[in-house]
């Protein structure tokens, strides 16, 4: 088929799925992670990817993805008479992927792709759609916006900056109060990622134009606070500064800035991996904020195989009843191919033993952002809804 | 002087001028483009800068700045023991620059630095503060956002995303209206630019704070646009689908969506480069809907030396008092070191020759950020202003 015969087949289904229908028996077509005018990555049949670079001087380019495609091992691309290195890796998994190009043992960024905050720096993403993760492409339905918004921490005695989805209707009744859902990144990532790599923004908009989730406002924040006058802390994971920085600086300024229910009930906090852990310790510790607590793929487990709970999951076995009198909703999750599953799903199975009232979710995948996707999506609609 | 020292004593300076400050007599420091906890790129004294990558197998490595620095020419790194390259450059004047390392004859990004997209894709940046530009820093005054809009473009049939700074006060009071600039970005960039390498939401809020600019929305798009079932044009400078974009999709939406003044005394169309083409082009050409016209570093001149005006400049020489009559106000501007200067400067007086009504700014700099961002504080306070 020709590509004009492909636009106007394809016409009604939204741009990155696309390249899902076209790649199965048409050319390779450009990932919706590329940068403008980028033709590759490109993905053909059996979601094969096709990788490109020019390096005429080069003795050596390999493609590794940062994650669970292809086993995490390199395969090498091959370099033509022109110097320009190409190759065709095994079918991949649709989802969101880091990887990135190794030159002669020098790990860089694919000049095609876009860059995502993650692995403590910009790093190449793969971005491989399908049918599975339509809830996460972009439709015509009403749109909110993802502010970036600067605000000074007295905690941190710097500016910082948030990222607050707004949903659509916000501007249009100014009367209107909403519940606030605070989302946190995992390790070496940022207040970009939830919006970026996890298109919070386009999964929301999809589940309010569905009415499968309630209005709410979501605050992404970096997980990552130094206390002023401090030696920098690199990466200080879920740290007692970050959750002093959400208690006393971030939560005033939102319920101050934005139309906010500003009341426990109307409030839940929810991580991956790194921020898994920061949500069980600032959620939980703070039952005054927060009624609703999710954890996806980490800190609801030990660190280890028949480790003890953290301290605010050990604290709701010992008191089941107070504890699911208090909450609204404790969300615990892990792609089932995850490294942490069998743990997490330990402290599940201890939850439910001790008669912990939880939400348990397991979908396939690693520790990688197409379940962090499915995750906010099989979350946001049990948030701030009739217990 | 101790760290500890230099904390005490720079308390008071914005966050990234300490580098600066402390750069003078003390150990380099972080740039503030760097990413989150990485030590290089660093500056030292005399605004040296030192960079480091670990490439152990590598023959060469160089680092390039893609602008005016070091006359544009690569410089080497020098390998030691341990396979990591360290170099310091030549002193470095203040401003915003994309650069990249280049390793055994591949250009890639530096992997401490944030990326900006420049070039057509994401581009390590090296943003050097200093006192000049203290106009550009985040200080403790009310904030506006920058908020990202996706809506569907008739023009395109695509979704779009546009960036949208709203001032401080723009959800305090529900009834009040604010002009709108339209601001375009240049060549290989793209909507982000104005926000990341440009700092308008910054420059905006500090000129808002000090009263020297009127409080506006300033919207920021990706001024490449293809029509619905063209085939794709990569690089298609200032052309018609992003006019018809503008004029059908882009203002309708805004005005829509946002509490704009929607007449053309309070529209402005500003852009740098190719922007600067966009905005003669699309402001003049649509005098119905923009009163107010600035090109930045391009777009005011003929393509070569002698050339004649671009349409909209031409007809403003043929009937200045017309002209002169409709147009609020017409900015023309370039940096001093810009290779367009000399043209853009004959165009200057072939307007002032004509008596054509128009502001005219030269600034030290190249065809460079560092000159777009005083490009824009001088602007700003000269917008939606009386006559």
């Amino acid at each position: 088929m020709t590509m004009r015969g492909w636009i106007l087949v394809l016409g009604l289904i939204p741009a990155t799925l696309q390249a899902q229908e076209a790649a199965k028996d048409g050319p390779p077509v450009p990932l919706p992670s590329n940068v403008r005018g980028s033709a590759f990555p490109a993905m053909g049949p059996e979601r094969r990817l096709r990788f490109r670079l020019k390096a005429p001087e080069a003795r050596l380019v390999e493609v590794r993805c940062k994650g669970s495609l292809w086993g995490g091992k390199p395969f090498p691309l091959t370099k033509d008479k022109d110097g320009v290195w190409i190759g065709t890796s095994e079918p991949a998994e649709p989802g969101f992927y880091y990887y990135e190009l190794i030159v002669d043992g020098v790990p860089m960024n694919d000049p095609g792709s876009r860059t995502y905050f993650g692995w403590g720096r910009e790093t190449s993403g793969l971005d491989i759609p399908d049918k599975l993760y339509d809830f996460c492409e972009i439709r015509p339905v009403p749109h909110g916006e993802v502010r970036a918004r600067t605000y000074e921490s007295k905690i941190t005695g710097t500016p910082r900056r948030a990222f607050i989805y707004t949903p659509p209707d916000y501007d249009r009744d100014s009367s209107r109060r909403y519940p606030v859902l605070y989302l946190q990144h995992g390790s070496g990532e940022s207040e970009r990622s939830w919006s970026e790599q996890g298109r919070a923004q386009v999964i929301l908009d999809n589940l309010i134009a569905e009415r499968q989730a309630e209005e709410m406002i979501v605050v992404m924040e970096q997980g990552y606070a130094t206390k002023a006058g401090a030696a920098p802390a690199v990466n200080a994971r879920g740290n007692e500064a970050f959750e002093e920085l959400v208690v006393n600086d971030l939560i005033p300024m939102i319920d101050a800035t934005y139309r906010t229910k500003p009341d426990r009930d109307s409030r839940a906090i929810a991580g991956l991996s790194m921020g898994g852990g920061q949500a069980i310790r600032i959620g939980l510790g703070h039952p005054d904020l927060f009624a609703s607590v999710a954890a996806l793929s980490g800190g609801a487990a030990g660190r280890s195989a028949g480790a003890s709970l953290p301290e605010g999951l050990a604290k709701a076995v010992e008191e089941p009843a107070a504890f699911n009198a208090r909450m609204r909703l404790l969300w615990i999750g892990c792609g089932l191919q995850d490294g942490g599953y069998a743990r997490t799903k330990d402290a599940h199975e201890a939850l439910e033993k001790a008669g912990v009232t939880h939400m348990w979710f397991d979908t396939a995948g690693g520790h990688e952002w197409g379940v962090w996707r499915k995750s906010l999506h099989d979350l946001a609609p049990r948030l701030f809804r009739t217990k």
